[in-house]
């Protein structure tokens, strides 16, 4: 049931989020007017396509609070839905400020968290919240602000859309919509429940990273030299935005705090567990591995299969081919242009980072089936599978 | 000082380690002879061209404690060398094994833990010890067993070579002309200092993998539609295989506790922050994240900008450039043939994971001076950058 958005739409606030969903819409041929407490955010956000400037006039509205009941604006150009993606500690207050002034509009917004919001929402605008429903999509990057933005941000991605009992159909629908015409897929969940999804998915993995990585400060640069992808990969977004990052795990604390709590007793766990298993050592390597820290492992490993992949497939359903190539340009050309001329499609690379290397490995993922046509048409073209 | 193996070097194991190694060394145009519990292993790495059987008469040596003293072997063909790569509850049997088997040569392993090596060589062969220098090459993968081996495994990465106190010179020589044979770069440590920074820089990440995961076990399957780019990356060496995990950290047992101990003690901390921060939810979104959360967070990316890149290059002084192409064959070869025809080398790839999406994003990292031609020749031949 979703609606394609029709009219126009304005964006509050042009970061990473706001400036990639104004970039979506106008690919899309809507019209779409920006708005940010940082003039230079939206003209960053204009001079990308995402949209053109909003200002009080443009988009009807009232000015302040003493005017919200004639907010249709002098030439009826009130948007038909308002799409707010600001900083989590500012999106109750930006929300009920535009229920306020757009008094026929859908607001959305593109949080993280959505429970909280809900009542935020609430207790600053009770009398519009049926206009309200959250979302949020899940996409995003480690960088933040409108030169990220990308306008398949939000391809082929889920995009949680959270209404509260209260919300109208037809304001659903519109966010639904928008999900849709940004080239994302909604995936309808309670506010509640989706901020106890993303405790697990998102912000759990956020803070372990975090965690780990916050150890390497205090490492010997020398011990650092032995890292390999594996801590590259659990560490990377380590490097996300620290102030965004502590305002959404803020609000939404209960459930993160539950699931640190866990895994931390979980790993306090494992390790009494090895220090029971520490061999004599003057007469014994270790002997194969304790079960119960077998057990934690193997847990690991079934849920690490759980994920789905891309299009849906498992992502063990891929078969891995390393070619070894030159570090050199064109190396990547020519392998390419031998695969795709075999008719094999690529599900995705990878190159292995080999600090000092002068040669590089790719990782080529493709489906299983393909795997003899992949082979034989490299073999053919004289690359180096398995060295 | 590294020398050039010469002579003939014996592998014991040829699972994925022992087999890559045979590959490297016979690509390097060196007699590698193989030796397994499993002959179907030797079959396959013999297959791959990572060397040739090993039968007790090959390569001389003693048939069992009764003859180490005339392990010559009949025709004088003794390894110089022998590479020992079986799982780490066996290292210490296996090493001691080829030391009293093979009097003159230098024996050296490929096991994740040094320390508890060399107590148990030395509680076995102390009259031998002599010649055993310790080896940890810094390469792996999720997979296991020969198929999965390659010549190149060890190009470019560090191969840590740990001597105890009694080791003679030449036979640490030997074992870092192993590691650069290979491809590696050795790097010497101390057998307890190797198993500090692999405690920190491979074990904590396994076990936070690997704990993190096993909590998707029990997650909605609704709830794992909302799955990003993070969570695949945190939990992916999650994956590996629990045996031999559960064996090696169970050798390196102490200084892990310790780290998961403290790893474990911060997310406690971090969690009993969150729940103080709770904002009252009637009235408030949560402030902007209260300096104990953002200083975790901080801390976590200032820990990730330490790790060495490509070519010794920081991760962070890459550019990213995000480009969209269709699903289907030839695209990407149509992209790095218009991309290396501007000269520009991309120094790493990425292929977003987009469920259900018909196309894809692939994530071009380049030398930030290579921007420029970059976006000219992209731009030249019509390519979808920033959507």
């Amino acid at each position: 049931m979703n609606r394609r958005p029709t009219g126009r739409i304005l964006v509050i606030g042009a970061g990473l989020m706001g400036t990639s969903v104004g970039l979506a819409l106008s690919r899309a041929g809507l019209e779409v007017l920006l708005e940010d407490r940082d003039p230079g955010h939206v003209r960053v956000a204009v001079s990308l396509g995402a949209g053109v400037p909003a200002s009080r006039a443009d988009v009807g509205g009232a000015d302040g609070p003493g005017e919200t009941d004639g907010a249709a604006g002098t030439d009826g150009a009130e948007p038909d839905l308002v799409v707010v993606g600001v900083p989590p500690a500012a999106l109750g207050t930006v929300i009920a400020d535009a229920l306020e002034r757009f008094p026929r509009a859908t607001v959305t917004d593109l949080g993280s968290v959505k429970a909280a919001t809900v009542v935020a929402v609430a207790a600053r605008a009770p009398e519009f919240l049926d206009r309200y429903v959250g979302g949020h999509p899940m996409a995003g990057s480690e960088q933040s602000g409108p030169l990220a933005a990308r306008a398949d941000l939000f391809d082929g991605r889920a995009w949680a859309v959270t209404p509260h009992p209260g919300s109208r159909p037809e304001a659903v629908e519109a966010v639904e919509g928008l999900a849709a015409t940004c080239g994302a897929f909604a995936v309808p969940m309670a506010p509640a429940e989706h901020d106890e999804a993303v405790a697990l998915i998102s912000h759990l993995p956020q803070v372990a990273s975090s965690v780990v990585a916050g150890l390497l400060t205090t490492a010997a640069e020398d011990h650092l030299v032995l890292a390999g992808q594996g801590l590259r990969d659990v560490t990377r977004i380590a490097a996300g935005d620290p102030d965004l990052w502590s305002q959404i795990l803020a609000a939404n604390a209960e459930p993160v705090a539950k699931l640190l709590h866990e895994t931390a007793e979980r790993m306090h766990q494992f390790a009494v567990t090895l220090e029971k298993s520490v061999p004599p050592a003057e007469t014994e390597l270790a002997a194969p591995g304790a079960p119960d820290l077998r057990n934690v492992l193997e847990r690991g490993a079934t849920g690490v299969r759980r994920l789905p992949g891309k299009h849906g497939m498992r992502p063990e359903t891929f078969a891995s081919v390393p070619v070894q190539l030159r570090d050199q340009p064109g190396e990547l050309a020519r392998l390419f242009a031998d695969v795709g001329a075999a008719g094999v499609n690529i599900e995705d690379v990878r190159i292995d980072h080999s600090p000092g290397t002068p040669a590089g490995l790719v990782q080529l993922a493709v489906h299983p089936d393909a795997v003899p046509a992949l082979l034989q048409a490299l073999a053919q073209h004289g690359w180096d599978v398995h060295g």
